[in-house]
């Protein structure tokens, strides 16, 4: 079947069946969400347990089980390689992994991939995963999705998990937890809601046990079953990685002040202002000068929404924004901020983007500026994958974020070296064009030709470009890139939010 | 079946299969949590309703169906009333109300159970409606569960509720929502948890509408579907009843003060102590004397649960205590200190007291200090119906702050008025003879035999008494009461809070 954003996607595959994608808004569920087993321990039941080892026995973990880990520590984690090397040592094999994501410090995971001690993998793959998924693929497909996808799969328990192993750089010994203190705090814990919520079985592992009750209480006892302790969770000084420092390029620059110009001419940049910014180098740009731009002309945000930085925490520290709502902490200075600061307050992953609840953060978010590998000339997004077939990054929140917020602003450079990033079709769709509402590049942006009342706004008062002379702009100067060589063998899936198909990706021939 | 408190438990009732109580720590679940219906909120989708009429409407609301209130506001609260009201206006019938409580405020919906609005009550009973199920009994037997056991039958979905309706002293359109700002606040909103969580719909009412987004979140967006502004959810005042005073009687602060002594023989009262008092004028004396014990002792304890008062939060200002989880605020001064003490932390009545979790905070609680209409030679409480038969008080967190607690004191003055409350047998079993260790009356103090641990530990520290002479004492001063004339008919169920079935209450012959 061809999808909503013309996509070939089989019926089926590996035994999963597909929903093709037919536009962000058209699927609405009829199912229930899961329901965990009842747990019963009496008050003379200790849980706290000697070692990752006696967890993985007490939870009963077999062959062929799911096991769920949260990013909050990104590069810097140690939890998934402390517990995939335990269940490979006790000869646990073909489990499937639900990580939030993976990052190049997992990489040693390839080994328990190739020694079938992991055989699935349901979640984001930042670097050399990815490429080896790439290039070898697993026994099935990994399944790709975004941050509030994967929570709504995790809920429905159409991504069911037997055991989540949640790092907390605080904890007490019955369960009770949070990312914010301690020496290995990382801030916020959005991700690990949901698994805490609907995992069979919960196991907090910290590096920092302190006596009961831990507050604030991010993870409370109840859905604890056990807390072990380790030496260290892992290096908080791995979540700041090269992409959450600012632009120093100025090509760049421009981007993200053409970002606040067009904002301030289509008359959105007002009083209530909420925006959701990432941490690639644009978005903190785009950041530094909102805050400028707001400061001088006396406006105050409602609320910023993220993946928060330091540059957020500035807009809140001096009442640029009234409230910062944080998912994940994407710097030192934001993992600061969450422990102290009032309005600073920690939310999950089922509230910033599950498009199956009550409504969603992203729903009230006035503005997003997401980056993009590539961009098509009907304004699909590709953020997954390199133009060389290679699967190198996760969805993160961009779905989620580009389907809430009124805008939905692309921030990309119209080369990357020699390579463009306006593509005549996109490598893989990770975002859908229905979602998409400007492109900005250092050369002209583009307004989506569906978003007429944007185009009407600021008609002579921003220069707007058609998203194809952008696309021979590029073409002229570098040419077109060499079409990536893929096998037919499908080695993920890229699911949109709701569940439905976007995209699949296919074996890179080496 | 005759149950482990020696009472006759039939198999059935009105269609509903009874489960034999077994001892307090005898029952393990083998079922799932209820599974609620997956939501979709779209971007443009608004929330916020003009009416209590047009949101029973958009949830569908219909004949036999349920919906549920918390009772934070106790005696002031205005929100049950109006609910009410309305759907009596729109000739629903049928409907099976599911209040965590209900008190002399809501006296006026004896009118509608007459009328068939209401036919059938699962909530505690405080007063009027209670004399009157006692008097008439409903089409089914009441269900009356603790705190923690309403928790428990709401999550595994035994008490189905179609439709919350939650009283939020602040709210934004899209829900989020909590209990401790504005002109109605009212402290904790640990009752509401449940039922956000695992209503099938869910409707805040608020007087206190501000911008989006409300902090802190006690329930978030994700879980509310409609929001409905009203003049006013009720008076706050209405919170402190009469039991919130201190006691004056002499008897009774010596019971008080009887409690401390024995705790601090028993070698209890050291560093890391933790308790739960309740509001009755005997505990709130309890719980000063503690705080002057503790204070000039140099001990600290680690948390006070509760039912919260103003002199819990004494302790925690004077650092005599560290934290306070807090489900329930009992007083003003709590309502105050919630929304500005960050060591005094709400939490949900899941987590206080549901004992199919992963472990509540009762059990993890030293003693705790309850209150009883009567005590009978079995060491059995019974705190709903006093010695005429009549239905006059719900079960609170007793049930579940007795299995928890390593030590439970009831604090009973010997008489009340003519009335003795040693009896041979209790009126009703409210909470098992199993979880009962300490009866402290003004005339002695007993402890069940069953904990020798306890016994030997006071032995030669502290009078004690057998319980039987306690009994004798009291006949003596008054004789036995009259036995209350009862009917065979079923009026209510005192569930455990497990979910098997402790005793029956049977209508008063009028």
């Amino acid at each position: 079947m061809r999808n909503a954003v013309g996509r070939e996607i089989p019926e089926e595959i590996a035994g999963r069946k597909l929903i093709t994608y037919n536009g962000p808004f058209s699927f609405k569920p009829d199912k229930r969400q899961y329901g965990k087993p009842l747990k019963c321990v009496f008050p003379d039941e200790k849980k706290l347990l000697p070692s990752i080892r006696d967890a993985i026995k007490k939870v009963g973990l077999e062959d062929g089980m799911t096991i769920s880990f949260h990013h909050h520590l990104r590069n810097g984690d140690a939890v998934v390689n402390l517990v995939v090397d335990e269940i490979a040592k006790m000869g646990i094999k073909d489990i499937k992994l639900a990580p939030s994501a993976l990052f190049p410090v997992h990489e040693k995971l390839i080994e328990h991939i190739k020694n079938g001690v992991i055989t699935s993998i349901e979640g984001s793959l930042n670097g050399p995963l990815g490429e080896y998924v790439s290039k070898h693929g697993l026994k099935e497909p990994v399944v790709l999705r975004s941050h509030g996808g994967r929570a709504r799969a995790i809920k429905s328990g159409e991504l069911h998990i037997d055991v989540a192993f949640l790092a907390a750089s605080i904890a007490d010994e019955y369960g009770n937890c949070n990312g914010m203190l301690g020496k290995s705090a990382f801030g916020a814990m959005g991700f690990a809601y949901a698994d805490a919520l609907f995992a069979d079985n919960v196991v907090v592992i910290t590096d920092n046990l302190q006596p009961y009750p831990v507050i604030p209480i991010s993870i409370p006892q109840i859905y604890v079953d056990y807390v072990v302790q380790v030496e260290s969770i892992g290096d908080p000084s791995g979540i700041q990685t090269g992409t959450m420092q600012i632009t120093r390029s100025p090509a760049r620059l421009t981007i993200a002040k053409n970002v606040v110009k067009f904002l301030a001419k289509a008359g959105i940049l007002k009083d209530g202002f909420s925006f959701q910014a990432g941490a690639g180098g644009i978005s903190l740009a785009v950041t530094k000068f909102l805050h400028e731009y707001m400061k001088e002309n006396g406006i105050v945000g409602d609320f910023v929404m993220g993946g928060i930085t330091g540059f957020v925490v500035d807009m809140l520290m001096d009442g640029t924004i009234r409230k910062i709502l944080d998912a994940q902490s994407f710097d030192l200075k934001a993992v600061e901020s969450i422990a102290k600061n009032a309005g600073h307050v920690e939310v999950s992953h089922i509230m910033f983007g599950d498009p199956h609840t009550c409504g969603c953060v992203v729903n009230r978010q006035n503005a997003c500026f997401l980056g993009a590998t590539e961009v098509d000339l009907n304004f699909n997004v590709n953020v997954n994958t390199h133009s060389d077939g290679l699967l190198l990054h996760g969805i993160g929140g961009h779905q989620d974020a580009a389907a809430g917020s009124d805008i939905t602003m692309i921030t990309v450079p119209l080369l990357r070296g020699r390579l463009p990033v306006i593509r005549k079709e996109v490598t893989t769709v990770s975002t859908p064009c229905q979602t998409i509402d400007v492109i900005v590049t250092d050369r002209g942006i583009a307004i989506n030709p569906e978003r007429e009342d944007l185009i009407e706004e600021v008609k002579g008062k921003i220069d707007i470009v058609d998203i194809g002379e952008l696309y021979k702009k590029a073409i002229n100067l570098v040419g077109e890139p060499k079409e990536p060589k893929l096998s037919d063998e499908i080695v993920a899936i890229v699911e949109y939010r709701d569940g439905s198909v976007l995209d699949v990706i296919r074996k890179v021939k080496e």
